[in-house]
């Protein structure tokens, strides 16, 4: 079973809850397992766009309980890790579509890199490195069919 | 959805191993998402008797990527944390079910008991304190229908 | 450097309490580093003892701040991971001392025989196999002297 | 007790090593516990600098035991728990300095600001926002004494 990560702030714009959902849905009519940090903002859109098409979707939590996470999660997992789920959260996908930025969304995706776990990008931050050209390893994509295309096309390479 | 982790040693006996697999099909024949460690021995019996009666398995591994868990898994966590992921399993679960006994499976219990999760025991080890009794807390099975429902029937209270 | 922890309830009898400093005091006294839980109880008492003698004190603790936590530890690591971080404290530890029971004290008595790491037992709690039988494992030690030398001897082995 | 963690890549340049042993000795030498990640690199070289200077440093290891650590570690935290140490790192750290850039270096440093934990960068990647503008919260310093009076001065405000 394949399993993607859709990473993004819980503080997003309406364009990147839309981008989100719209992955969500993409992934799970693909067949796709949809997992998320649980909460609102872009992992609420991802779990909901994944969880109308009829798809699963796992929400890894921080917290130690249910508390404060999206009705559309099909399994929850709360691990009382506080920041540190972020890690298990990438550790557990195998492929990881990053929807907006913040620091915690940075932090996913810096994890995933670390790990070797194929990273797309639809906007967000940027990063560069001490020469000021961008640090290769995250693939951009131009819109939600194409980053759900280039993060499902890494898993059969 | 209602989430029961049945927990158990990888190198069980074949008695345990029928009743792990019994306790999984019960659970998933009453519509709860089996969590457990994804390995073998209980772990792999409980995941097999849940898979086999269409329920959903969720693995969460110790390891770092899918290396050895069972095939009878609908989700799989690998977490990479080694033994602390004991605690996230036991976390993620409304109740616990324990089939047989090792040091893995009683850190299970402990940690469980410690968080207020309610634990339902199928034979395994026991603990006294120290003058001799038995430490209250955990709830002892009669058989896997026995447990199942003293499970599901804590979650109702 | 050896490290060594001493893990036991927050909610202690007093005599638990004055072994716990004791065992405490007589690390420090033998130049290794006393790790806790950090906070009250047992912890404190531990902390304290190896505090006066001189020793370093490090607490890992659960919360994600120092907040309760004694005012004689050395080194603070607050993990903010809850109850995992039972898993982290006996992994850093090269043996453990567990003075009286309690489901916490029980999961870090788990989680270190799991990793093979030596457990020497002041009091507490009894495990017993599905015969009756002690689990074999853990070494009673008769008074905090011989549990720091049972637990030093066990390094040098 | 002051806590402050040295982040950066294992595989550093040899200015990235002398800037990293500086801020190490300048710690130490104002009473501060280092914290690191306790292998090579930037971590080795900021631990040789506190080390030499008599401080105390922290090695906070991924892996369970303590294989190929450095030698100048006071106390040995083998997490066993992979790349989801990096958020532990940071949880333990009062502030945080970061000398160069690599995937684990950032998830640090971006862990770090999504706990509100002040970040001092000394080189090392930079981040903009989706309108090409730096991303605000790491502050950079000008070499690594103005670091650690940075850093220090965080805590005190």
């Amino acid at each position: 079973m394949t399993q993607v990560a859709v990473c993004g702030p819980a503080d997003c714009t309406p364009d990147e809850a839309a981008a989100a959902r719209a992955v969500g849905r993409l992934l799970a009519e693909h067949g796709a397992v949809v997992l998320c940090g649980g909460y609102g903002g872009v992992m609420a859109a991802a779990a909901a766009g994944a969880r109308r098409a009829g798809g699963v979707v796992v929400g890894i939590l921080s917290g130690r309980d249910r508390t404060g996470s999206s009705r559309d999660l099909t399994i929850v997992i709360p691990t009382g890790m506080g920041e540190a789920r972020n890690a298990l959260l990438v550790r557990a996908a195998d492929a990881v579509i990053v929807v907006g930025g913040s620091w915690g969304t940075l932090s996913e995706l810096a994890l995933a890199r670390r790990g070797g776990t194929p990273v797309i990008t639809l906007g967000g931050w940027r990063i560069l490195d001490s020469a000021g050209e961008p640090v290769p390893g995250p693939i951009p994509a131009a819109d939600p069919a194409d980053a759900v295309r280039l993060a499902l096309a890494r898993l059969q390479g």
